[in-house]
């Protein structure tokens, strides 16, 4: 094992590395500057330093509020509840919603042994109990797990005075009826919208 | 820019890796065991100061000489010519050649400024004046520039007395002719063998 093999072995294990791939981007590596292997060795090493849980929303963050909670300029009556942390910049990436949000850190999995215990729930009621919020988002994903999990929150927040709404699920923008699959189809259907 | 978005820019620019897989890489390693982060980070860091070309073929190793031509077991009468150090891992990988290589580092590309005397040319010389090489066979990528340096090469070896082969080209295996561009046909054709 020389230290090609090493780095090959290491960058393999990332997700969607394969070893070919792997291999191609080891050697451009080698091929490069030694300037760009050791930026990318130092952003590894400072990473989890650096980044840790905001002790609010539960997102990553830098400082022990993230850059969302501690926007002065966010509608703090708006709470959208998502599954991991990646969810977040995936909807702030969209630049349609302005609320805060709550990070649950997983889904109900019983076959993985995760139980809503495991997820970020008390601290959800909590934020929902300080009374300023109005609406709370379900944004987990269209899954299985996802909707049981969005099922169970529904259920805690309900004896408390809050909306409680689901992102809507249906054909994709683009799609194509033919290609749609039976259970999407049938979800379009029956969250038809008046037109 | 938080230390996540430094890892997702870095990690970004390797080949073949986009903004989303970039990210996903980095939820990845953020979520898991910082030991993953470390090790990684840490054959980043090895990785210029540990491999240098090999002192004959220019292939990488961690000693003077790379560990096929410090093999005693290996054929000394035929040489491989192939453009980049990778070629070589991606031939000994195929277990069919036992003879030992030669690593030009790139191929003529007048566009790109690299001509003749960019390339490892005249250590091959030197290697098969020594007198114990039979045969070079000049593995090359089937394309314009590598097409071209093989012809070069053939033509700098021709006053020595060594054999020249050229890795035959056409149909891939599991190939089907309807596919097949007209080049590749063209040249299965006329590098047509007797059955």
């Amino acid at each position: 094992m020389t230290a090609l093999d090493d780095l090959i072995e290491s960058l393999s294990r990332l997700p969607g590395v394969g070893k070919k791939s792997a291999s191609r981007m080891a050697h451009f590596l080698l091929r490069g500057d030694p300037s760009a292997c050791e930026r990318l060795a130092h952003d590894l090493t400072v990473l989890h330093d650096r980044i840790r849980p905001c002790s609010v929303c539960g997102s990553y963050s830098e400082e022990d509020l993230c850059q969302v909670c501690s926007d002065p300029g966010r509608d703090r009556s708006i709470i959208c509840v998502v599954e991991q942390p990646q969810d977040v910049q995936t909807i702030e990436a969209v630049r349609e919603f302005n609320g805060l949000f709550h990070v649950l850190g997983g889904v109900i999995a019983p076959l993985e042994g995760i139980g809503p215990d495991q997820l970020r729930l008390s601290s959800l009621v909590s934020r929902v109990q300080e009374g300023s919020v109005r609406e709370v988002i379900l944004a987990t994903n269209p899954t299985v797990e996802g909707d049981t999990t969005a099922l169970y929150v529904q259920r805690i927040l309900k004896p408390l005075d809050v909306a409680v709404t689901r992102l809507a699920s249906g054909l994709p923008v683009g799609g194509d009826l033919e290609y749609a699959d039976r259970l999407t189809l049938s979800r379009s259907l029956r969250g038809r919208v008046s037109f």
